[in-house]
């Protein structure tokens, strides 16, 4: 089902400096910024080789980022990893039993997202990920 | 720096219940299963497709992990990136001011290893891993 994985995604709360360690002290490229206005985050896309490193901020107090982040710090938030068809490995997880965070996927990003729930994979909460459909495809 | 993602690490209070989630719900395939008994840990290998899943159980109450996993719970731990050279690799991000937790590398399962202090990258604990190394070269 999971055929690679696509990303780590690390929340921070200062994403200028966590962009200076990265590409500065660490190393990595920087591939992509944007910002997703209706989650009130910026999100900065690492070049990490066979994968990447999203950074995730939020812009905002109020959003789910931003409790996140003051709840339990900064540090890794999710694992994503690639499927061919997300409808199909929804169906399949939730005929396992395993809980999800998201029943029907949203759009992300990249492609089409939905988060397993991290009490179902013992604290690693992992996104599955559609690559290519974006909003009114 | 880094080559590619070799693995993420999550510890698990309890392994073989773990196991059972990723294998039989979430079709993740078991590679390798080994006691490290230095670390007092025993740790599980899951085929990730590009990368690789590693599960950290505690054997013993006293061990690092078994505190980590007291003190902050069940999760991701750390992710890995290959270098070719980690003596070189410490000497450069020593260089750029990074701390770490090891300044010399030491022996792991696949080959030598050295860690990245998390506070150096803001949550998320970095391994640096060069394969095939092993005791005795």
């Amino acid at each position: 089902m999971f055929n690679r994985l696509d990303h780590v995604g690390i929340v921070v709360s200062d994403i200028d400096a966590t962009l200076k360690t990265y590409c500065e002290q660490l190393g990595f490229k920087l591939l992509e910024r944007t910002e997703i206005a209706e989650q009130k985050v910026v999100a900065a896309f690492l070049d990490g080789g066979n994968s990447t490193i999203e950074l995730i901020s939020p812009t905002d107090t109020e959003s789910g980022t931003a409790k996140y982040l003051a709840n339990r710090g900064e540090g890794t938030h999710h694992v994503a990893y690639e499927v061919d068809d997300i409808i199909a490995a929804l169906a399949e997880l939730k005929a396992q039993g395993v809980r999800l965070i998201d029943e029907t996927p949203r759009q992300g990003v990249h492609g089409l997202v939905a988060f397993v729930h991290p009490k179902a994979t013992h604290g690693m909460m992992i996104e599955l990920l559609q690559k290519g459909h974006h909003k009114g495809q």
